[in-house]
């Protein structure tokens, strides 16, 4: 990486900053973080068990409960928001030794934060909101006031802090949330990787050789390590899904327009005419993602920020039998034996639990993906080179080839391609529609990605979550309290 | 007009067939119909007293129910559909040659559709839907089996008749309506005049000389003439209010994607990146409006067209003291005197009735039109004077500068103009929204356009409606059953 002379020391100084942040006694000795690199095969798991930094009830408050059980047992008076906000920043401080996940550290504002809603329960006898006390972990691109927001370029790293928080910040400080780190991004944030120049490799816990996805890199592997019970992400073609499925843990688009986007760090050039992003949770269970999503909604957004659609929460009730279709892939793109196997035992649980399973024949992915490289390309203004270049950033593999990939045919590239990029989505959601009206489906099964994690810089086109971008989520758009309502369902099955 | 002479023969035979199909005794004496014409000051509804064609019962059956009332009491049995069919066609057999104001008419059909619903209401003894037994006049924009959707294009006389329903007219039918006759739109639709080479002009009724509106122009003529109680029409810059206006009835541009929109005669050009049109009805009282919203979105009109999102209809009790935001007009473009005087008598019974009005200063007016206007300018198809040069139809004056507005400054849109069109309605959106909050408004008291009824050919640009398709309706967008709700209340209050 050619970086200029006064940039690489503006990142020193970020990193060691950084670094300053996690307080001594919960810094992991030499020789465990020796062990700590790119290439190394360890999983971050093991390595934490080698110094035991959290106490038995920090592990037990991180590991054995859901958000929603954590804020009942708060609300109850049974765990302090203390209690719980100092266990989740112990261990996302082991994380981020372990894996680079964060990027914003504010611990001791989290610890003030926490003692008040602990007062303000105390006093008040009821909780500030259906998030009381709960610490949730946020991506880098969401203003936090008096935090950074360089989402991955280091030309960024001159700007100030935010002096304003995103409307999904002020939601959920409002419902009651702690807030307590921001996580890291890729280069550019429209890749699946999590290599960017200011933090370095965001590594994946499970195998740190193995990349954490992206673009919601550090939420994937922050809340699959359990160093937060719930995350705030963003996916506009894969974004919050890839990451989870790459760490393991949950994570959800929901109908773009339906949480609000508004007030990030500039991501998308403004009057972005494309396929549109959506803000979205990671979890570590289906019944925390419709916490998440539920609480936002039912905060009516759309008081906060013009991008969140009026479209109230619907209490739904859940259904016993779902008609589920399964999608099992491409045959110009096979899954992966882990993907493919994965998806054959839930095809097996779900049908022994009584649920309808439909294999569907879908369109083909290449024309999906084709129209959607059309909606990608509509941004010719060449922003993300050009933020790169102003600090000398040298564009890793795979961003090279999404500008490459943006820019080829450029000449053609006018008016026109937003008249085909519109069209053609019409017809391909015209046609989904058909397919879902006749198989009377719930909701669809469906590859998340080609494979599992893969080693780092190696996971290309997000093949198999762009789709779902372009029609907007697995379920009837909108309609993200049955799709929410069908993932509990099936999670239960194939937990059980 | 100079038409090529196929087309004039086509035409002929159009408008010879069209008036064949009123059957005789259904006729007015040439003595008043002699009295029709574009430059006649007479009122129709004068000029159908001086022939009594309608019996008292079919008087009273058009004249002295809600659609609402009506379905009940063809529900209870008190009245059949093919009483109130009779009656409404007859009555639009008046409108049509006092007004000019039909398309496509079928009577025979209709009748026989009344009879089946009569005999399956007698034979299964509940009603056939929400609608059961009411007629519905529809624009001639929607397809309906069997029928012509010239949609004011003579080219388009060569088109076989339509093979299927749009999305909304199988809706309708599913619910028990009775189609019966389709109804006039002007040239190219784009305009809110009344006048088309194929049908000729469609009259005010209240003042033949003055122009009917549009582009829903024969649907507002047919309703405020009594000649439908309900009918379809579609907005996507007032085309659905201003005839209402213009007319004086009542029209409702619901926000865009709630109603199916799929199917129509091909009016905007596929793939369209702009502002969207909406479906929308227009009928006689307040309530009438909700009944038609709410039976299309009950039906869950998603199942049938991917242009409905999938928001369920909710159910929303209606404010007993609503906060009226109160935009008087604009001082660049000031308001008529009966427009001016509308809204102060409307703001007076409001606040005597108990409600808050606040005035409010919008942003300006201009403002929003220039960016409207980008939305329109990114058809640089040309189509519209393709389709006319086709059959050498002449374009009229709102038409030719519709075109020009249309296609000046041609050389600089592009790619980028789209960029510039969704980045002003983002902010303009954002800006709105803040009024919204910070006034904690239900719904805008808005003028519908500078004035009342122009004389034919004078309306110009439709600028009191165009911002409410920017913005998306005059509540919050998605809002429809707040909104119909506060059009219910404020009516009453009104009318009393």
């Amino acid at each position: 990486m050619a970086i200029f002379p006064e940039y690489q020391q503006l990142v020193d100084q970020k990193r060691a900053k950084q670094a300053s942040l996690i307080p001594p006694e919960w810094r992991l000795p030499k020789a465990i973080t020796d062990k700590v690199s790119p290439s190394s095969n360890a999983s971050a798991f093991d390595l934490m068990l080698e110094h035991q930094i959290l106490t038995k009830e920090e592990l037990d408050i991180t590991e054995n409960y859901t958000a929603a059980a954590l804020v009942k047992s708060m609300a109850a008076g049974n765990l302090t928001s203390l209690e719980v906000t100092t266990a989740f920043c112990k261990r996302s401080a082991v994380a981020q030794q372990l894996t680079n996940c964060l990027t914003e550290i504010f611990f001791e504002k989290a610890f003030e934060r926490a003692r008040q809603l602990d007062e303000y329960l105390a006093k008040e006898g009821v909780p500030k909101g259906p998030l009381h006390g709960l610490p949730i972990s946020i991506k880098d691109t969401y203003m936090v006031e008096g935090e950074y927001a360089t989402i991955s370029y280091v030309s960024k790293l001159k700007l100030p802090t935010a002096t304003s928080n995103s409307a999904i910040v002020d939601i959920l400080l409002e419902a009651g949330a702690v807030l307590y780190v921001k996580t890291t991004v890729p280069q550019t944030l429209f890749v699946c990787e999590s290599f960017n120049s200011i933090f370095g490799t965001t590594l994946n816990p499970h195998r740190l050789s193995l990349s954490a996805g992206g673009s919601t890199s550090g939420e994937g592997v922050l809340v699959a390590f359990r160093g937060s019970v719930l995350g705030v992400g963003s996916d506009i073609g894969g974004s919050a899904r890839v990451p989870a499925l790459a760490n393991g843990t949950y994570g959800f688009k929901p109908s773009s327009n339906r949480l609000p986007y508004g007030g990030q760090q500039e991501i998308l050039r403004k009057g972005w005419p494309g396929i549109m992003p959506a803000a979205g949770p990671l979890a570590s269970s289906a019944e925390d993602l419709t916490l998440f999503t539920r609480t936002v909604i039912e905060a009516r957004p759309w008081l906060h920020d013009a991008t969140a659609y009026h479209i109230p929460w619907r209490s739904v009730p859940k259904k016993d039998r779902l008609v589920v279709g399964f999608f099992p892939g491409d045959e110009l793109f096979p899954v992966f034996p882990p993907i493919a196997r994965a998806l054959s035992t839930a095809v097996d649980k779900l049908k022994a639990a009584g649920h309808t399973v439909k294999r569907l024949t879908c369109p083909p992915l290449i024309a999906i993906l084709t129209t959607a490289a059309r909606s990608f390309a509509l941004d010719q203004s060449g922003r993300f080179g050009g933020w790169l270049a102003e600090a000398g950033e040298e564009p890793i593999k795979a961003v090279s080839d999404l500008i490459a990939q943006m820019h080829s045919g450029a000449d053609d590239i006018s008016l026109e391609s937003v008249w085909q990029f519109t069209a053609e989505r019409e017809d391909i959601l015209e046609e989904s529609a058909k397919i879902w009206r006749e198989n009377e489906l719930d909701v669809l099964l469906t590859p998340g990605a080609r494979g599992t994690a893969v080693p780092h810089g190696n996971f290309g086109m997000p093949i198999y979550s762009i789709p779902w971008n372009l029609l907007d989520v697995v379920g009837w758009r909108f309609e993200d309290e049955e799709v929410l309502n069908a993932t509990e369902v099936i999670s239960e099955v194939l937990n059980n």
